[in-house]
């Protein structure tokens, strides 16, 4: 489900970084052919995601190393809980801890809060997904998180969908132009989202026949009168200051999407810790 | 105050990551001529830190692009003020904010954030530093928004600081062997740190001549008992569950450093917008 | 309209390509201050793309170096018409002049392929689409060629489209629940796209809710049935073995789109030349 | 006989740009356990090459995937038959098979033009060489395939060859002057190349001892004259407007060599196919 | 003891920098299955070092090559010794022979002049550190040597220790100022060195609080002086034009440690050559 | 001369190597707004090469920098003679002084030591080049400072040019065949070199039509013996244990290239100092 190519490049930055002429304490003291074994306990409920990136940290460092998940990427977790296993050269146990702790963490902590979101709107039937909110250089693990908490992606880049915003529309001069001129030039598997802040603007995007429509910053009952206009002729999509507390009020006006920044871009690490043997 | 070597690779990369083929509602629909004038504004208060790199993002699209920054990094701001404005291509405004407000957001959230830590202890004589838990390719951006929160960066890297943990004590035979093959082999540059969980190992890291001794995860009490038993003759470090809640009664006990990775892994962005004029 | 940052990129590792070590012929005989102006002319009537990449070729070696375009992507070019003039550094144009040619030819060569197509269907509403068989590291030009020639571009990869072929419809069990799959953890921004090859499959698409029916090499006559059968439920693509021959009996089965490989796969280069004076 | 450090970095860089964040439909609805088997079959006579480029680009996605050559590059086959089978992981084998294709293609694509001007000139002392005008990135690749074509190489790259074309002579003052100071200051293992457009030029290329003369868009008649001229003290090699229609003529010259643009500027793929069974 | 990830990209570049697009002589000639053994004979007496490196360059190349150490880095070796010896492809042989050669030869050019500085003091409580006067993009492996030698490695790069020489003793004012602004600002973990020329900067440096003081181009006498006006309150370095015949007439004014650039910057390649059988 | 596209990821390289994280005594101590000037003295006579080199390191440091040529590379200087002025940012010139001086130093070594070979052999009709034992990584500019002594420059790798060497000779089965082969599959620009060391390969070397032979580590009267049976019929190489004391003996037995790789690979760097006012 990941793209190995690109987490590979990932990872092998993030060693660089943490040891860019190796470590030094390490390297004094450690006997180079030490084996050990070492395992991961989550210090913490929670919902854990990055488990083969953090033991593809260790292969990265010595391919010897094997890498035993005990659970899997997605699954709910329990204080206390053992969520892999690590044997081989201490060296590289030492070595990769803090790097595969680092990315185990945020990707947990990530799936966890997600799924905070989830668990919120059970039984309705909305989507809760991302946005581009994400640490530079770290978005496909970060939107890989977000699936693996229940969540759904919206676009990954500016490059893979169309949002169109208040500056996209002045310059075209209006909603209707703007959605016209996109239907003509885009590629034809995407669909046209048009961001919008009032009722007036839901209307124009309505008529404009965008295939989405944001409800940017609504209140509750702007947002109801908006879903109940649309009236499915177009998927709708609540957007802006959505927290733990509002979600499932705002899942109940009948948007079909609900989008936070607040999935990646605050999120709290997820206490995990390594022990080695 | 950063090298922009590193820094300009990071941005590109985020930038890459973003817009791998371009903003394509961007490029359908704004004139790539038009000029607009754009602000940075916090939504709450704060320490800032990444103006520069913010407005680095925008150079890098479009080198005719001016960025004036209103208020420096390292500064405290209040909810509504002005931080930066940019003007320039609107095609480039509108491609860079996001990577620039991921950025931005960030570093001021780290900035923030250690700044609390500071006035938590202000007038005792204790130095707040981060730790390694930051993320996975902006180390260099995290540890310098830290200095800007008024904090001070513990060692990069594994290359570039010891750090005697009990696997390495283990491997050594005892702290006294440990610390004699590092004096031995380190470079005369970099002081040794030992980590020690119980009053003994205190005993023995001083014995031992360690230049710095970690406390990890003591109570109070300990503390106070090893800074008493190091009686200045080592550094003294705290390290391991200090809170906002807490970080004044551990600078209390007499320590010299107080390290903290929530300063980094667990961060809330400061919430700061840019509006396109 | 083009990502520079990926565009920069292609370019360098095309002149490290061409000369590792220098251009040794030019190196030990032209004086490197003596300046030169030349002009590209097309040697064929066509359709130009690329004129920017290819003054960039030149600003990379020398940042003096003055590209002027004389015509604009897009625009129609007859044999012996001027399409651009530079001026600079004589050394400076010897080195890139055949990298920007190579670039500009071949960019060139698929506008104008494309625009063929285009021409053929004249009248009718239908777009002609790209295809992923492009040369493996040029796809941002290449794609960006076939919207100067007057096509559209079909999705950009594996990761900004959904296309369920045969293999994915039989791992889900049946065209219906690979798409409700797919509806389910799909960005709601993108279209769900099914290939079908038999009247049978269009139909169980058009059920299952696909937005998008592919018709892959089908005759003229099936494509008739296909369309009258989908008859505006979803947007209907042909595709497969689409030529200059056939392209508008293609269109006027009334399906909205055509993809065809040929755009990308099999250019013939536009002759185009530099000529220093 | 491939340099696999660089051909690596080629095969990378084509999957990324062909999925930077996975291949959205595989990854949702294909087991990730699941393998298959697949074989790739050309559907027109030609020569194929390429063949362990496709390989390596399944190993790179799985290093699992076993990759069996049926036919070896170089090698003449009919449309039908099948060139090469592959097993393995199918996930690996849907998400590689574009770029797989996109490179053997063309690949093979250049190996048959480029035998077609082979057996046009059969019987006759004369190499067929190609020229610098390849794709921008793929030249280890496509001078590869002119190899398995039957051609040969000329120069990779302005580093590794002298050509002394009008702008050198005049710089240098005349074709005696260049070829001096290039005689002087050239690795010695390197030959020295003038082009020339005239009679008269090739006998001051003659006079100054070039080691190949490049009869450059000459006509035939000139050509012989020319050939009668150099008498054998240097090689000469046919340039420009070379067709797979006149290269028997042009080679009758006496040519040594014939260099054409063509073999890799304006390719036509050959059309192959895999099948996933 | 080597941070692979690094000296792996160290011996790739090294590689395509020796062969962008082959070994022509090689893939021309020789079998591409054909099996070789070959030794690496030291044709002098030294101390080796680089011996996995060599033996990395091949198994990049072809990754079933066995190569297999006689001697271990940080070794003295005789004139005629074999160190090592490796079977496999005869073409990734030939083709690694000269990179392997060119690092192993240099750093054990770099370990054997190191380790005589070491026998010059020998008996003598000093340490021989190298400085920055390595060589561009191998400094990883050059203070590897060092330490292979003998020797010890001063601060890495100029992250990663703390040295105040005139410039900055005059940015900040005096001495003191700038040892204090430094004590308060720079990680604990690091010690502060200072640049002293005279007795009287040493006496400024030593009340400032240094924790090392660089003693540069003093004469024999001065730094008598200054290591008896120091008594062991801080690290004495010497530094500058310390050679073979001086060294120990240095070490004997109770320095604590001496660097010389010449460990790195001027070095004798040891010569050893690689023999195919 | 130099390709600045790559000697700028040279720098780049060796300005991340020597500062990954900035330069933290220059960061904490120089005003960053402050201007000084340096000059670069040479305190040794020498022949300098790489001042561009040198200036390009702060221009990538600080693009306002001013860098000024007092002499030229390729001049003779002597002791105490300034080279260059550099004026721009204290800290870029703090930061850069030692890569500028790791690259200047050793390229001025190259080419002081390349002269001296020169001029041993002055008044003898006689090429001294270089060979493939360069620094990894380095070779581009090490080549550079070849010519810039005076010399001349052998193949640039193993990709451009053709030493047929014993194995290879052995796996064609006669230097006969190896030529032989070599003619018909060579790019026809390069020339064919074939290594000898006993009279009788010379032999076979000349029938077999070699452009170049190599006479490897023969003693003076079998070189007298090789070029006097040569004839002037191909190009002669002396090679092997060339020393300053050797050369012009060796030169005088009539070769007409001497080649050592001690130009490259145990260079002396020349002394040359920057300082700042």
């Amino acid at each position: 489900m990941l793209n190995w190519l690109i987490v590979d490049k990932i990872i092998r930055n993030a060693l660089e970084e943490d040891m860019p002429y190796g470590d030094i304490t390490t390297d004094m003291l450690i006997d180079p052919t030490e084996i050990s074994r070492a395992v991961f306990i989550t210090k913490e409920d929670g919902v854990v995601a990055g488990l083969d990136v953090a033991g593809r940290v260790f292969e990265i460092l010595d391919n010897k190393v094997i890498f035993t998940k005990i659970v899997q990427d997605g699954q709910k977790v329990e204080k206390g809980s053992i969520l892999a296993e690590v044997t081989g050269n201490t060296a590289a146990l030492l070595k990769g801890e803090r790097t595969a702790l680092n990315l185990l963490q945020r990707l947990s902590g990530i799936a966890t809060r997600t799924n905070e979101f989830i668990r919120r709107v059970e039984g309705l039937d909305v989507k809760i997904v991302d946005t581009r909110k994400t640490t530079p250089g770290l978005r496909i693990l970060e939107k890989y998180a977000v699936r693996m908490g229940g969540g759904v992606n919206h676009r990954y880049s500016l490059s893979d969908g169309v949002l169109i915003k208040d500056n996209h529309i002045a310059a075209a001069g209006s909603i209707k132009n703007a959605v016209e001129v996109a239907r003509k030039k885009l590629p034809h598997t995407m669909k046209i989202e048009v961001e919008t802040e009032t009722i007036e603007q839901v209307k124009e995007a309505l008529e404009a026949g965008a295939d989405i429509i944001m409800l940017d910053n609504m209140s509750i009952e702007m947002m109801k009168e908006a879903v109940k206009l649309i009236n499915k002729k177009a998927l709708v999509e609540a957007s802006g200051n959505v927290t733990l507390e509002n979600v499932r009020e705002v899942a109940q006006t009948g948007v079909d999407i609900i989008s936070s920044g607040s999935l990646t871009h605050s999120v709290k690490a997820l206490d995990i810790s390594m022990r080695i043997r």
